[in-house]
Parts: C-alpha cells; structure tokens; sequence
C-alpha cells in the first residue's frame, strides 16, 4: 500500500512514469504530467524503458505497425492527437521526420544522467529535440551537439552509453517495465494500479485524487 | 455546424451512438450515456451498425483477435473493464459465455424496432440479455423468448430480419459508419467531431459542453 494522508507527499517510489523518447505520446504525457504533479502535490518518478525491447517481450507492435492498413485507425489516432494537444494548449508539439527513431542510446543516456543527478534536465532537453526540434537522435553527433548546447556533459554521456551497467540496467528497467504489465509506451504506476497511454492522464489523475481522499 | 444555444436542447441529429449489441463496450456505454445526456440535456440517436460489416470495410478484427497473442494486453483490458464498472457503480455485468456472439438477427431487429417506435426499449432489453443474463442471442428462439418476456412483438420482429428493406439499411448503416470514420464499435458522433470506444465518454461530454458554452 502506498503511504499518504490528505494532500501530503506521496512516495515517489509508488508513482512511476514509464517512458521511452520515441513515443510521441509519452513526449505529450510529459507536458502534461507536471501539471497532474502540481495540482497533486506528488511526483513521478522517470523510469527509463526500451519501448523496442517491451515490444519483444510482450510479442506487440508500434501502432504505426499495427494500424498500418487498417481504414480511419490512423487516421483517428492523428485526431486524437490534435484533440490532446488542443485542449491542453500545447502548440509546438511536431512529427519527427525521423520517426521512427533508435533510441537506444539516448534512453541509455538516460539511465546514466539519473544516477548522475541530473535526470530531469537531459529528459526536458531531449524530448524537446525530438519531438519540437525534429532531431534525429539516433546519430551521435546529433546528440552530442543537442546535449552539448543545453550544458548536458555530452562527451561523457555518450560515452558512458557503453558501459555494460548502464546497457544492463535499461534491460533490467525494460524487463521490469513487461513483469509489472506494460506492454507499451508511456505506462503509469500510481500505488499498484497501472495505467496505459496518453488517454488515461484522467484516470491517473482520479487515482491519485481517490488515494489522498482515502488517506492509505 | 450544429444548432445550439447555451443549454437548450441539442438536435438529435447531430448525437449518433453507432453500436452492435455484440460489443461489450456498447453495453457498457449505453449503461453510461443516460448519465452524460441528463446533464447535458442532449438525446443521442443510436444507429444500429453490424461491427463485423465494420471489421470488414476497414480491414480491421476485434480486440479479442488482436491482442489475442500480445502479454499483458488482454490483462490490462480487464482492469480497464473492471475500472470503468467500479467508477460507473455497475455491478451485473458480466462476460456473455457464447461471446463471441453472431448479431446479425439482433442488429436487424433494431433497425425495424426503430422504425416501429419501439426503438429504446428493444435496445435496452437485449442489451441486457446480452451483457447481464448472458443469453444465446444468435438463437432464434432464445431471441424469441428474450423479447417475448419483455412484451415485445417478438414473431413480428423476427419475420421482419428477413426483409430485404432492413437488410439493405443495416448495411448502409454499417457503410456510412466507415464512411464517416469508424472503424470499431462504439463510436460517438457529436457535431462533427469522432470519438472511439468506452473511454472517450469523458471526451463526449466535454465536448458538449464545449458546444454548449459556445452556443454554436
């Protein structure tokens, strides 16, 4: 059980954000979230996850792939989208041209700046390049010059992408991510109950609202 | 552009409910959408559409189908299901046993009970021997006994599933529903704007207050 009275903290360890940059919809749920945060009082925890390697061990596919030649289905995503974007005011939101992108090594990069304390910084910075900047992140000098120009120790992530801990530690996140239930990208964890997509933002919402009511 | 001014009554018109009996997720937002049309005071219409027709227009298969192999997708299915009975207070539902069930009889009977006058109640009692007493609804005599009970005119409305006239509305029901963006049951249809499945009710009545306050 999570543990809250009223509008105190939450624990973090029970609020968990589960992402990968080459979501648009998890970059949508990011610029939303900090809003849910606030009104909350509660902060997510990042958790950074291959959506590529949740795809394997959930045997799914991106839904580009799996709506890919069915009638209206993009179509209607695309609606969604702009449904999502209209009603939370966001305006600078663009397609990638890259998309979509291998984000192998900046999801690891992400696993490193979270040890390194400045994990909220190289997340802003680099769902920012790729989903208002269309940069394509899977190039190295691409990210180097992103990470370089936000004051981001470029050099040093990058290479700290090689380090076997860190390649082993986004497995295990990934891993973790699938044994908990995910089997897509962006999921929440709020107190045990587990929520999918951009969609639910209510409902992770409404959870959060019904656990401080019931102060547990 | 629809027809409405603060919170005068909306043209039914313009509020399409395009369900099949066979999904349960058109049950269950027809356990919903009472709710959302007193507070709005608005009346949606109910099309009936047969979602195989659908399927099959769209190149598209049902949840079932598609998440059939997928981990964890069918499990978080159910908690959504389960989420949406606790949030909503309904506690009969339950999964019909000879799910999935072929509808075509049933879809036709709602066509003609719409054109009777009878439309609302024929609705509401299969849907109930649907997805409360999980009745056989492919059965001509379990049909038969269902609307019987409910004092429908049930020989009248079975004789009437064979009319070439009602055949022929149910299919152009089914391939205007596509022509108009579906691709699935349910869809809502509020002044121009789609929205797909279940989830989306908090998105309908936004979007009617929307137009209310509007008063466009």
């Amino acid at each position: 059980m999570v543990s809250i009275a009223g509008d105190t903290l939450m624990n973090p360890a029970d609020l968990e954000f589960h992402f990968d940059f080459g979501s648009p919809n998890a970059y949508l749920s990011h610029r939303v979230l900090p809003q849910i945060e606030a009104r909350r009082n509660v902060k997510f925890s990042y958790l950074p996850v291959l959506i590529g390697g949740v795809f394997k061990l959930t045997n799914n596919v991106s839904p580009m792939v799996a709506n890919r030649d069915i009638l209206n289905k993009k179509e209607y995503a695309q609606i969604e989208t702009n449904r999502f974007l209209l009603r939370h005011g966001i305006d600078n939101f663009r397609m990638n041209p890259h998309f979509p992108v291998n984000t192998l090594r900046i999801m690891r990069g992400a696993v490193y700046a979270a040890q390194q304390g400045f994990g909220a910084h190289y997340i802003d910075v680099v769902f920012a390049a790729m989903w208002e900047q269309g940069r394509n992140l899977a190039e190295e000098r691409e990210i180097l010059a992103v990470l370089d120009a936000a004051g981001l120790p470029a050099g040093e992530i990058l290479q700290r992408c090689d380090d076997p801990a860190i390649k082993q530690r986004l497995m295990d996140n990934t891993a973790d991510s699938v044994r908990r239930g995910a089997f897509g990208s962006p999921f929440f964890f709020v107190g045990g109950q587990i929520f999918f997509g951009k969609d639910k933002l209510d409902d992770v919402e409404r959870e959060l609202q019904n656990l401080q009511a019931r102060g547990t």
